[in-house]
């Protein structure tokens, strides 16, 4: 469709990828790895060269075979592509920004004067230094190396003054390495955003921004993602989204996709920790969740092409990386232990890269399992993420997200729980996850609030509210959510539940709240179910199915009746 | 992950789709084609084999490259692979089965043995014995040839008995090609299932059924699928995978995946047409709509690993073809149109095929659109069709399938209306489409159950149902859908609603209807939105937005009364 040929600096599984969605494109792609044809996109593209992508000699012949120059990783000589930039050469996203980002402190200086969030760094040139440092940042705080580091190589922590010679050691600092050290930042969350850069046909840019994951780091690696990621509220996602744009707008006319990695604080704030200007393990998840993967939205960007919907296509999504296990080059049974197990899992999605030959950490597929909820994703990866760490630790694997229920049911007395249970045990009946809280409007009209508005973050899809008498609670909840309130009227001693019904159904214009029969809660989990299977075919077939069986209750009773005679039928139901 | 190398005779796209299966399964692959590695599939794979797929010492070479033989296409030299298999050479599907398909009398032979439901069929050997056929099966009929033939190819509608000589001339009759007929399926839909057929474990044979889509042809060629097919009950999908399944239970110990193609008849009954024993046209929506897609799912059915899992990942998909045009090798900007197109689609898959050169009619590429509900899909996909055609022929175009609404607004009696009208209002402003409609309980019952138990097959979502007094309509069309049933009670002139609301709400334990306030419509099509929005995290957002400003109106309210004083507001608003 695109008669065009993308030159990619790096082969890895990233350019791979990228290859796949060049094809699709109809693109031709030519790679530069030093593993040539036989690198993971060297596979797979059209043309590649056996070549390191620091060697400005293989660059230019790269340049001399494409179209158009970007890349799959950010440690390239971006002096070759900065000279081949000058004589006309598309390279995309612009060499200056690869430059930036190539050393840390710089791309911190640059966010800084953009006044994007950050924590506090300073650069450091000796120990003595650090030590002055470490007086002011306090500890624990972050020594960095300037150039080259990725996956957590090339940093240390410094958890106290003792500790600084060892640090300065380790990370070369005694051999004149370039260093610089960061404040350390008391995060809750690692989030990750995917912000795309491309231009319209008027050369004006555009830019589209990815859902917030949650990502999980092991060993300075990134080992799994979450999204919609729970446990975040939707103002904290708008944040990180909003800062990850605003530091991409700081890059002028550079195009492509970006990786943006930040911190989410106990206050709820938000610090950038660093940007790779090209596809990103964090970005992974969107090849099965989102309309346009990342691959081919890089693609678009750099080919000024429009840039897809960044939208996710599934209610949630979670990836796992595959890292190599054992101290061979031969893959062991445990490093394809997830693998294989995944291909049993529903919805998963399985990536092996194709790398010539196991080295353990790393990075040799990864997985992605999609969900009608994030709760859903969550429950059907856990077998793969036992089979990561190995049969013999499958007690201590635990999901390293929190997991989220698809229904709340909440009452203001538990005096209304002997009504409220026959909400619960339906769902237990479909197998829907639910929790089951003491929520009172008029008691505890604080949590209350809380409930309500965290609800939609936290995974919550429907919420069922019981209430007896004024019954304040489904609405009061309606009004703080966006989410679907079905009302349980609870029959009251004083007016069996008129003034129950009537306080739950009046509701004014503008806030719905579904109720149903006074004290029928078992009905207010059956339109829990049907809600849920409202665009949901498999669930609206369970429905079906519940429905057929009570056809068939009916039904015993009938022939019961016909057969017996009513004196009969009577006397055996006392 | 696995390390065996898959041989596959034909390299088209089909084949291409096969191999990035593969790599993702960490498989091999080596294609046998006459365009060798510059075929579609030969570009990709690891290895090719430059020539036909119909030459034996081609093919015994392909073996020995290979630790299992399979195909893209069945026109192969059937015999070939037999012999191999008798060496005890690993071929699937089994060479047999690909015999009975290429030989399409005999095909239909043996699915008429294993009782699957088929148009009646006869073979035929001369123009005389045409005539009588005719006699006997009525006209219009149809004149296949037994072998060799794909899209279309091969077929000829005899519409009466003047229009035999020709029909038998054209399909080389008096060449001595052989020949078969089949009377007419008066059919008012054409679908297609894909059925997958593997082993587990223990070698016992395992077989997983994919949605029915309905297909569209234009010229004898794939032209549009859909999926869930709308206008198709739950019952007839169900009965075309039961007959899908059966005709494939029937080829013994076969593996792979089936296309199956199907006539669907005005009175509900299912007719098989034919099956293609690979990856098919009809399954080319998988790779955006399901976990694991028709291509991977062939090569686990192949290779004897766990099949995945068929279910549909969204709510609905839609495929177009996208097939040469023009008169030259080049490829046209008419050509091009419906992919350029394509770019500005959200959740749009586009999959160019690589291929050398343009021939009319020949097969390019396909785009797949998924959408929250196949309704969703058809109206995003809609400006690929327009380009397909040209942008001169726009105003011709039409969605070769049946639209469905999201929401169904319903009430007992026109005099409903200036009430229910509130929700369709609330509908347009939330942009979803709905369906407005008199239905009336005790009026037109049969209408009424003709409506509820249809309303699920046709795509809505969701049902808001009004009614006054005895307001029976909610609470029975809950009893006939699984879909969720929003009420709203009508204000009544005898006893002001009360009794609509009771009649609404107080339904019995099993059947639940979400019911709303008196009169208020505007809150049930307010209730729709967040029944939708329960899993779309979009659809809550928008939910959000139009509560955010709610607040922002009331709070306009306060500031003026407060600021003009409660005399001067009150004089105001008279």
């Amino acid at each position: 469709m695109d008669t065009r040929t993308v030159g990619c600096l790096g082969g890895g599984q990233l350019g791979r990828m990228m290859v796949y969605a060049a094809h699709r494109l109809g693109v031709r792609m030519c790679v530069l790895d030093p593993l040539g044809e036989s690198s993971p996109a060297g596979q797979v593209s059209e043309l590649s060269i056996k070549g390191s992508f620091q060697d400005a000699e293989k660059i230019r012949e790269l340049a001399s075979k494409c179209d158009i120059l970007t890349l799959e990783v950010e440690h390239v000589n971006a002096q070759a592509l900065e000279e081949l930039h000058l004589k006309g050469v598309p390279v995309q996203p612009l060499p200056f920004v690869v430059k930036l980002i190539q050393d840390k402190y710089d791309q911190k200086v640059h966010l800084q004067k953009h006044r994007i969030p950050l924590p506090d760094f300073l650069k450091v040139d000796s120990e003595a230094e650090l030590h002055e440092i470490g007086e002011k940042f306090g500890y624990p705080m972050m020594l960095k190396s300037r150039f080259g580091a990725y996956d957590g190589k090339g940093n240390a922590v410094v958890s106290d003054a003792a500790s600084i010679p060892a640090a300065w050691e380790k990370l070369g600092g005694k051999a004149g390495k370039k260093l610089y050290v960061e404040k350390w930042a008391p995060f809750k969350m690692e989030l990750a955003v995917m912000v795309a850069r491309g231009v319209d046909e008027t050369m004006n840019v555009t830019m589209r921004t990815y859902p917030v994951v949650h990502t999980v780091q092991r060993d300075s690696v990134c080992f799994t993602c979450l999204t919609p990621p729970v446990g975040v509220t939707q103002k904290e996602q708008e944040l990180a989204q909003k800062i990850a744009t605003d530091a991409i707008k700081s890059f002028g006319d550079a195009r492509g996709i970006f990786g943006v990695e930040m911190f989410l604080l106990d206050d709820g704030s938000v610090l950038l920790n660093e940007i790779a200007p090209r596809p990103h393990n964090t970005g992974h998840y969107t090849m099965e969740a989102c309309g346009v993967d990342q691959f081919e939205q890089h693609l678009r960007a750099v080919l000024g092409l429009p840039l897809g919907d960044c939208h996710l296509r599934v209610g949630g999504a979670m990836m796992v990386n595959i890292l190599g296990q054992g101290s061979t080059p031969e893959l062991t049974a445990q490093t394809m232990a997830p693998l294989r197990c995944a291909l049993r899992v529903p919805d998963a999605g399985i990536h092996w890269y194709g790398k010539d030959g196991c080295v353990k950490g790393r990075k040799m597929g990864h997985i992605t399992v999609t969900g009608f909820t994030p709760a859903s994703a969550l429950e059907q990866i856990r077998p793969v993420l036992k089979a990561v760490d190995g049969e013999g630790n499958s007690s201590s694997i635990e999901v390293p997200h929190k997991s989220s229920p698809s229904v709340g049911i909440i009452m203001g007395s538990d005096s209304d729980l002997p009504t409220m249970k026959d909400a619960a045990v339906v769902l237990d009946d479909f197998g829907i996850p639910y929790e089951i809280s003491i929520v009172s409007a008029h008691r505890t009209p604080e949590y209350m609030y809380e409930y309500a508005t965290t609800a939609a973050d936290r995974g919550i899809n429907v919420i069922i509210a019981g209430a007896g008498g004024a019954a304040h609670l489904p609405g009061m909840v309606a009004a703080l959510t966006p989410l679907p309130v079905i009302g349980v009227p609870v029959k009251s001693s004083a007016l069996s539940g008129n003034d129950s019904l009537l306080s739950i159904v009046q509701m004014p214009k503008g806030i719905p709240v579904a109720t149903v029969a006074i004290g029928n809660a078992a009905n207010a989990g059956l339109l829990a179910v049907r809600i849920l299977g409202a665009a949901n075919p498999g669930m609206r077939q369970k429905m079906a199915q519940f429905m057929a069986n009570e056809a068939t209750t009916v039904e015993k009773k009938r022939r019961k009746l016909e057969q017996v005679g009513w004196q009969a039928y009577l006397a055996d139901s006392k």
